[in-house]
C-alpha cells in the first residue's frame, strides 16, 4: 500500500498544483519522477464511453464500441435495487477490462420539470427513489473497485444557460429535496469522487461553494473522497480549491495550476489545503491501482443480455384495456421508424458507442404475423402523407398496431431544454390516424421525460420504454407479446399538460436568475396537495398479473424519533402469471404545523411473486421517514404527532394505511419577545399562569369589548377570540389602558423565556 | 384660513406629542389653548360607523343607526366609477352631517385567496381594477369635503396573526400587485389619510417601514396628508414617527407622547420630525373645519334608495340557463333563511347599525305567486329534516325555485379567516334537494369571497349577491323579475375548488411567516398562465340582453412609450332590453423577456345601451399599460416589443384583438462580466466584432469539437450551438487552451462595457 502522505510530503509545490488539473481530457496527471501514475476516467454512467485515441478528441466515433443499458430514467422506473447493483457490477468489470479509474456518474439532478434536456439521464422526481437507484448503481460499480462520480452536484435542473444561471433554492427545500437525492447515495455507498456542476446556488458557483462542497458533504455526510469539476466549471481556481474542489478537469494549459503555485507563494493559499487535496485524489488513484483486476474482461456480448434484462424491468405499462400481451399468431403491425431504429438513449455525455442494436423488428423477425411501416420521419416535424397512408393502411390489414413512437435526438438532449412537452405533431397525428383504422392499437414511447398524450383516449395499449438501452428492441417484443411481464413502475408524475407541472411559472428563470418557487413541492408532492389530476401518477405501472395487499402490521403504536419502526405487508400475486409487484411506502404528517406534502416515498421493495404466492415485506422506518427539516434548528424534526402510514401499488392507488405516533426526542427551544402573540403561549400552561392576572385587564376581558375598530354588535364570538389569539404581548400596553409599560412587557418576556 | 406651520411653532413639545395619538377611540385631541378642535374619524366605509355616546365604547348598538350600502366586494363588481362616485358623495354628506372629518376606508387590499376573512371589504383580485374603484370611492367622499383613509396598507391579505405576520413578498410582486392598488388611487384622488395595517412587510411592520410610509407613499406618490395607524397597530411610537406613521389610534394612555417628548429632549428624534406630524394632522383637521357643510343632512330613506341602485349593479349574474328573469305572472318559491333575513354585510369594524333592512322576501310581496320556506339555519351547520322537506315541498309546488343560499357571518368575518372555501354542507344538502324537486331552480349568494358550488351543474340559475347592503332585497327580487337588468361582473375569479388557488400552498404561513411565493400570478394571471379550468372567470357576468363588440381602432400601429395609444370599440346592444355591458381591456406581452401573466387588464368601462344602439368606448393607455417593474432600474419599464391589445365581455370572452409595437425611450444599461454568456452578447453586433477573432480559435470553432464531456458523435447541431450559447466569456481561458489569461477576459469585459 502506498502512503499517501508520505508521498505527497515529497512532492513539489508545482507537482501537487499541476494534479490539480487533468494532464488531458481523461486523465490526471502522472509523475513520473514518483512512480505516480496517471488515472483514466470516463464518461458514463449507462455504458462506458471511454475515449479510443487518447489525443484525439476532435474526430467522429471517438469513444470505444461498448454496450449502452437504459438510461437512468429507465433504470429508476425498475423500483429494483439488485437490478442496478447487477448493472454496475456489469460496468465496473468494463472499467478494470478498459483501465478506467472512475466511471462518470451516476446523475441524481431531480426532475423538476419534464423539459429538462438533461432528463434522461436523471432517475426521478423523489429524491429517495433517485438517492437509492443512485446508490445501488453505486454499489454495483464499486463492488469492482472503480469508482464512481455522483453528479451534478448541486441543483442542475436545467441546460438553459447551465454554466451561469443561479438556482435559488430556500434551506428547507435544499435539504428535502435537492441535496437529499445525494444525501442517500453518498451517506450509504460512499462514492469515491462527487463532481460539481457548472451552475450556481443561491447566487454563488457549485465550484466554489464550500457550504455544500465542503461543509455539507464531508462535514456533514463523511464523504472522503475527490470532487472533480464538471468539464469547465472551474471558475475561480483558488477560491474553488479552498471551497473543497480538488480536481479540474480537463485542464486549464497549466495557468490555474500556475495561479494556485502563486497563491501558495504569496500566502493567500494554505499549503496545508493543496496537500490535503492532492491526497483526496492520490487516495483514489491509488485505491484503483492498488486493486487492479487484471483477470477482468470486457463481454460485450454478454453485457448485451444484461443489458436486455436491464431493459425489461425499465418499460413501464401505462395503459392496457385488455389488448395486451399480443397473441403470438395474430397479425401485428409494428409502425413506426423506433420499430427498425429505435431512439434508445439521449445525446450528450452519456452518448454510447453501441457494439450492436436490436431493434424491436429484428426482435420480432421469429414471429410470423409482423408486419412493418415507417409511419414516421423523425429529422424534420413534417408529416410524410406516403408513410402515413402506408402505416393506416398496415394496421387496417392487422390484427392489432403498434406504433414505436417518441422523441426525436433534436428534441431532447444534453445542453439545451425542451420548449414544450409535446411529441412531434407528426407522431401525434399518426397515431390518432392509425387508431381510427385500428381498434387494437398500442404505443410504445421512446423518450426520456414525460410527454403529452393527446391520443391517450384514442388508443387501448401504451407502453413507455424510456431510453431502454441497445436491446431496447428485445425486451420490447417480449413484453408485448408477454414473454416478459412488466414490472416497471414511474419514478415520475406524467402531468397532463406542460402548464400543470409545479415549476411551470417559474421554469428557466429570468437571465441567470432560477427561483424555486414551488418549494419542496416538486412532482407529485405538489399534484397530490393541489388535488390535481394527472395523466399517469408517480408510482404507477401495471402488470400482467393483479396483486393484492393484506395483512398490514406496524412494530409499535407510539415510537420515539430515536426508535424505529417496522412496518409489514403480505403481497400476494392473485393472477396466472408469474410477475414483480414494486411496492411503495408513503408517510403523510396530517397534523404538522408546518407546510407539507400530502405525502412522501419513505421506502419500496420489489418483490417477485408467483401465482397465488404471498410474501411478506418489510420495511424499516427511521426519524427520517417523519422529518421536515427544520429552518430554526437547522436540522431534521420529526414533531409530535399521529402519522399515517400509507402501503400502495402507486402514489394513488393506496391499498393498505396504519397509523404511528411519533415523539421527538428533544423540543425545539422557544424564543419569546413582545411580538409574540397570545396563541402561541395558550399551550403553555405555565405562561398562561404568569399571563393570568392580565387577561382581567379593562379591554382583555372575554365579555366587555374595547379592540380596534369594532363595535360589539359587530363582533361575532369567532372573532373576539381570533382578536385575543392574535395578540402580540406588546398589544398589553394600549390594551391596558396605561396600566401597563413597555417596561413591564420586557420583564414579561424575561420571565416567559426563563421557563424554557 | 388657519395658517397651520404658525400654529404649530405656538404647541409646546408636549402639545405636539399629544396630537399625535387620539384623546379617545374615535377623536383626534384638541388644544383648547389655541383653538385647535377635536376631529372625529368613524368607521365605514360602505356606511358610517359613527359611535353614538363618544366616551362609551363598551355597550351594544353603539354606532347610529345609518345606511347599509354594498360592501367592497360587490361595490368592485359594478364595474362603474359613476356609481362608486356617487356612493362616496352620499357617505360625504352624511359624514357632514354627522361632523365626522375622515371614513376610514376604503379597503383596497388585494382577494389573494378565497380564505381571507376580510374579503368582503376588498375590491379584488387585480390591483388596477381595486385602485379604480377606490378611487372613484374616494373621489366622491372627498367631493363633500369628508376625508377617507385608504387601507390596511401594505400587504394585509390574512386575518390570521395579522398583528405579528410578516408577507415576504418580491419587490416586483409588491409593486404589480400589492402596491398598485393603493397606488392608483392615491396618485389619481389623493386620499386625505392613509392607514397603516397591524403586519410586517418582509420582516418590517407596516407602522415602522419607512420605505413604504414615506419613500413611497409620499416621496414617489406624492401623498400629502396623515397616516394613521390601524387601531393598535402601533408598535415602537418613536421608530414609527420617523417612519412616517403620523397619528396613533386609538391612545396608550399618554404612555407613547412621554416616548416622543423624551427621544426629542434626549436628542434621538428631530423636533421637525414631530412637527411635520402635526403639521399633516392638522391640515386635516382644518381641511374639514374650513369646509364644514352645515347645510348637509343624513336622509336615512333617501340614501337607503341610494344603496339599492348601488345593490342593483353589484349583483352578478353568473349562470343562466334561460330560467331568469322569471315570469311575475308564475309560482315561485323563495327559499331559505337569507329570504327573509338577508345576510348583506360582513362582522368587525365595518358592521353598520342599519336603519332599516329590505329582505326579498318583503320586496316581492306585491307579486302574487310568492310563497317561502325557510330552508336551513344558519347557526350551525346541520340539516333541518323538517326544514328541508318544507322547501322541496315548496319547491315541488311552484313553477320555479330561489334559494337565497350563502355564507352565516360565523363563516366570514374580520378578525379570522374561513378554513375553507365550502358553503355550509346543509345549505348544499337543500340545494341539491331543491333542484331535484324543481327544474328550474335559482341560486342566490351571499358572500364576500368565492364559494365552491358542487350543484352547479343541477341549477338553471345563478346569482352573486355579494354582500349587497340593507336594500340588498330589492335588488335582488328586481333583477329575478327582470325589472332590473343585472349588469355586475365578477372582480375576482371562482376557481373550481380551494386548491387551484395560487396562494394554496402557501396561504396562511407558517408561524409569523407568510411567503407570497406565487408573485405576480394573482387570481386570473394564475389561471390563464396555468391554463386552467375555472367555475367562472375574472371578468364574468351576464346580462338579459346580448352585446356585440366591433370596429377596433388603434390609434398607432407604433408608439414609443412616452406617447399614448387610443383604443376604440364599438358595442352595440343586440337583444331586446336596455343593458349594461361592463368593456375591458387586456393586454397582453407575448415577446417578453422576463415572466409576465398572460394578460392583465388595463382599462375597462361600463356603457348603457338601449336595445339596438350602438357606442364608442374609448380607452387611453399610457405606459403603464405596458410595463413591467424591473428590479434592475427600479421602476417601470416597458420593453421594446409587439404587445396585443384585447378588448372582452370577461378575461376569458376576448371579443377584438389588436396589436401595437412598443418602444422604450430608454435602454436598461447591460453590465458584462466574466460570467456573462456568449449568447447575451449575440444581439449586439459591435460586441460580436470585438469577439470574432477569439471565435475562431480552436474548441470554438463551428465544425470541431472540444467541449466538456461529449464526443462529436453524440453532439447534435442543436446541442452544439446551445453550448456555444451558454458559455461564459471566462469559458475562453480553458476553451482556447491556454492563449487566453483571465486579465485578457478582464481586459475585453472591459472593452466590452466600454460600448455602452
Amino acid at each position: 500500500m502506498v502512503n499517501v502522505k508520505e508521498l505527497v510530503s515529497q512532492m513539489t509545490l508545482e507537482e501537487k498544483a499541476g494534479l490539480c488539473s487533468g494532464a488531458d481530457f481523461w486523465h490526471t496527471k502522472a509523475v513520473e519522477r514518483l512512480g505516480i501514475p496517471a488515472s483514466m476516467v470516463s464518461d458514463g454512467p449507462h455504458g462506458l464511453r471511454k475515449q479510443d485515441t487518447e489525443g484525439d478528441h476532435l474526430g467522429i466515433n471517438d469513444s470505444i464500441k461498448a454496450v449502452c443499458f437504459p438510461a437512468g430514467c429507465g433504470t429508476a422506473a425498475s423500483f429494483n435495487r439488485k437490478l442496478l447493483q447487477d448493472m454496475g457490477a456489469a460496468l465496473g468489470q468494463e472499467c478494470q477490462a478498459e483501465g478506467v479509474s472512475v466511471i462518470l456518474g451516476p446523475a441524481v439532478n431531480i426532475k423538476r420539470s419534464p423539459l429538462c434536456g438533461r432528463n434522461f439521464e436523471y432517475y426521478s422526481e423523489d429524491p429517495y427513489l433517485a438517492g437509492e437507484m443512485a446508490g445501488a448503481l453505486i454499489h454495483g460499480i464499486q463492488s469492482q473497485n472503480v469508482g464512481t462520480s455522483i453528479k451534478h452536484f448541486l441543483a442542475n435542473n436545467q441546460e438553459h444557460r447551465r454554466m451561469s444561471s443561479s438556482s435559488q433554492i430556500d434551506e428547507r427545500t435544499l435539504r428535502e429535496i435537492y441535496l437529499a437525492a445525494f444525501e442517500g447515495a453518498v451517506k450509504k455507498e460512499k462514492p469515491w469522487t462527487v463532481m460539481c456542476s457548472y451552475n450556481r446556488i443561491n447566487g454563488t458557483y457549485a465550484a466554489e461553494n464550500k457550504t455544500y462542497l465542503t461543509d455539507v458533504l464531508r462535514g456533514e455526510w463523511g464523504f472522503d473522497g475527490y470532487v472533480v469539476s464538471d468539464w469547465g466549471a472551474v471558475n475561480r481556481r483558488v477560491e474553488d480549491l479552498e471551497a473543497g474542489l480538488d480536481l479540474e478537469m480537463p485542464a486549464s494549459g497549466g495557468m490555474n495550476d500556475r495561479l494556485i503555485v502563486k497563491a501558495v507563494q504569496d500566502g493567500r493559499l494554505k499549503e496545508e489545503v493543496l496537500d490535503t487535496a492532492v491526497e483526496r485524489i492520490l487516495n483514489i488513484v491509488y485505491r484503483y491501482e492498488e486493486h487492479r483486476d487484471n483477470t477482468a474482461v470486457f463481454d460485450r456480448d454478454a453485457d448485451h443480455e444484461k443489458a436486455r434484462r436491464t431493459a425489461e424491468e425499465t418499460i413501464v405499462l401505462l395503459k392496457n384495456d385488455g389488448v395486451l400481451p399480443l397473441d403470438k399468431t395474430a397479425k401485428v403491425a409494428y409502425i413506426g421508424k423506433y420499430a427498425r431504429a429505435p431512439r434508445y438513449q439521449g445525446g450528450g455525455s452519456s452518448h454510447i458507442n453501441s457494439h450492436k442494436v436490436t431493434s424491436a423488428l429484428e426482435a420480432a423477425a421469429g414471429i410470423p404475423g409482423i408486419t412493418f411501416a415507417e409511419g414516421f420521419r423523425d429529422d424534420i416535424d413534417q408529416t410524410d402523407e406516403k408513410l402515413l397512408a402506408e402505416a393506416v393502411e398496415a394496421a387496417r390489414n392487422a390484427d392489432a398496431a403498434v406504433i414505436f413512437a417518441g422523441l426525436p435526438d433534436s428534441f431532447e438532449s444534453e445542453g439545451f431544454d425542451r420548449s414544450h412537452m409535446r411529441m412531434p405533431d407528426c407522431q401525434n397525428e399518426l397515431v390518432s390516424a392509425v387508431a381510427a383504422a385500428q381498434p387494437n392499437t398500442v404505443v410504445v414511447l421512446h423518450n426520456g421525460s414525460p410527454v403529452e398524450m393527446p391520443w391517450i383516449g384514442e388508443v387501448k395499449g401504451v407502453l413507455e420504454a424510456y431510453l431502454s438501452g441497445q436491446a431496447v428492441g428485445a425486451a420490447e417484443t417480449d413484453i408485448l407479446f408477454g414473454n416478459v411481464n412488466p414490472s416497471a413502475k414511474l419514478p415520475e408524475t406524467f402531468p397532463r399538460k406542460l402548464e400543470d407541472n409545479p415549476s411551470y411559472l417559474y421554469y428557466l428563470g429570468e437571465g441567470d436568475v432560477v427561483e424555486y418557487r414551488e418549494g419542496v413541492f416538486v412532482g407529485y408532492r405538489y399534484y397530490d396537495k393541489k388535488k390535481m389530476d394527472v395523466l399517469f401518477p408517480f408510482g404507477h405501472g401495471l402488470s400482467y398479473t393483479s396483486f393484492a395487499y393484506s395483512n398490514l402490521k406496524l412494530s409499535a403504536d407510539s415510537i420515539r424519533d430515536t426508535d424505529t419502526l417496522t412496518v409489514t405487508a403480505d403481497i400476494t400475486n392473485t393472477g396466472s402469471r408469474a410477475g414483480k409487484e414494486a411496492v411503495q411506502l408513503y408517510v403523510s404528517a396530517p397534523d404538522s404545523s408546518v407546510i407539507r406534502p400530502e405525502q412522501e416515498l419513505r421506502a419500496f421493495d420489489k418483490v417477485e411473486l408467483q401465482p397465488g404466492e404471498t410474501k411478506t415485506v418489510a420495511f424499516t422506518l427511521e426519524k427520517r421517514a417523519f422529518a421536515y427539516w427544520d429552518t430554526r434548528i437547522h436540522d431534521w424534526y420529526a414533531e409530535t404527532g399521529n402519522y399515517e402510514i400509507r402501503i400502495g401499488a402507486s402514489s394513488r392507488d393506496i391499498r393498505l394505511t396504519g397509523a404511528v405516533h411519533v415523539s421527538p426526542s428533544a423540543a425545539i427551544p422557544v424564543h419569546y419577545t413582545p411580538d409574540t402573540i397570545f396563541g402561541d403561549l395558550m399551550s403553555n400552561p405555565k405562561a398562561m399562569e404568569i399571563l393570568k392576572p392580565m387577561m382581567s385587564m379593562p379591554g382583555l376581558g372575554g365579555g366587555s369589548e374595547d379592540s380596534s375598530e369594532t363595535a360589539s354588535s359587530a363582533i361575532s364570538g369567532e372573532m373576539h377570540a381570533a382578536m385575543m389569539r392574535y395578540m402580540p404581548l406588546r398589544g398589553l400596553v394600549s390594551f391596558s389602558g396605561g396600566q401597563l409599560s413597555f417596561e413591564d412587557i420586557e420583564k414579561l418576556v424575561e420571565k416567559l423565556n426563563r421557563l424554557n
